[in-house]
């Protein structure tokens, strides 16, 4: 959607849009980093629709106790960088969209590392962008074995 | 997003709005039932980008040779119902998540059903709305087994 952007840099209001958007997800990938659940959280509409890569298939909102003790199975800071980001900006809406690599280190399994495909939806509530909608996920094989595909990159054909 | 929608019933052009995004949801199920690869394609931008249930982890725009090649792969109708459909609609941006059944006959393994989660973005171009961003996926157990949870339902926990 690189050049659906339904405003460009000459509207007023664009810039703080694009940037509050980017705060928002550097705020979040710091999050991950830190450990810190109610950051995440608060990167979130209290009824956000979430498609997660584990299940249940939706959940709605985030829960800080639950984000807490999955960032407490990670040994140190959890990596989360956003590759390919494609934003598309409205009046109150918004989408990302991004190829994200997961890295760190798992206190039982040691390191990992993963693609994930990452949709987000955002919504601007009294000037504030909050997601509304995430959507995570890994394709998986259909070589009859479902596989979930936890070995792609970008690159991979 | 139950509560998300940005413009009300009472907005001018909301109902067309929705009334056309809906109807583009009709052509695209029905363009399944019917092994349609040209209407599936009709639906979307032509560099869309994908994140589909299978590898890789992103393409640009569909290809109605691979489509029909695929759907060629099903006996007879191909359903998909679309479950709790969560529409927001700005000016020129929409995105809409659902849970879909999928279920159909596949000629070498018989009759299959899964449920799947769908994230699509979509924009105004022109007075029409295209979809621009489809993300496809079910979750995988994170139980070491790294299966695709193509067993759930709406009502799984």
């Amino acid at each position: 959607m690189s050049n659906a952007v339904t405003k460009n840099l000459s509207t007023p209001g664009f810039q703080s849009d694009r940037a509050q958007i980017d705060a928002l997800f550097e705020q979040l990938n710091r999050a991950y980093a830190d450990h810190n659940a109610d950051a995440i959280v608060a990167a979130y509409t209290r009824d956000a629709v979430i498609y997660d890569l584990a299940p249940p298939l939706m959940h709605r909102g985030l829960d800080a106790k639950y984000l807490a003790e999955w960032l407490a199975t990670w040994e140190g800071p959890l990596g989360m960088e956003m590759h390919d980001l494609d934003i598309t900006i409205d009046d109150h809406l918004a989408v990302a969209t991004a190829l994200s690599k997961m890295y760190g280190t798992k206190k039982d399994e040691g390191y990992k590392e993963f693609w994930v495909r990452t949709t987000f939806a955002l919504r601007k509530i009294h000037g504030q962008w909050l997601i509304a909608h995430d959507h995570a996920s890994v394709p998986f094989y259909m070589d009859g074995s479902f596989r979930a595909a936890v070995d792609l990159t970008p690159e991979s054909k």
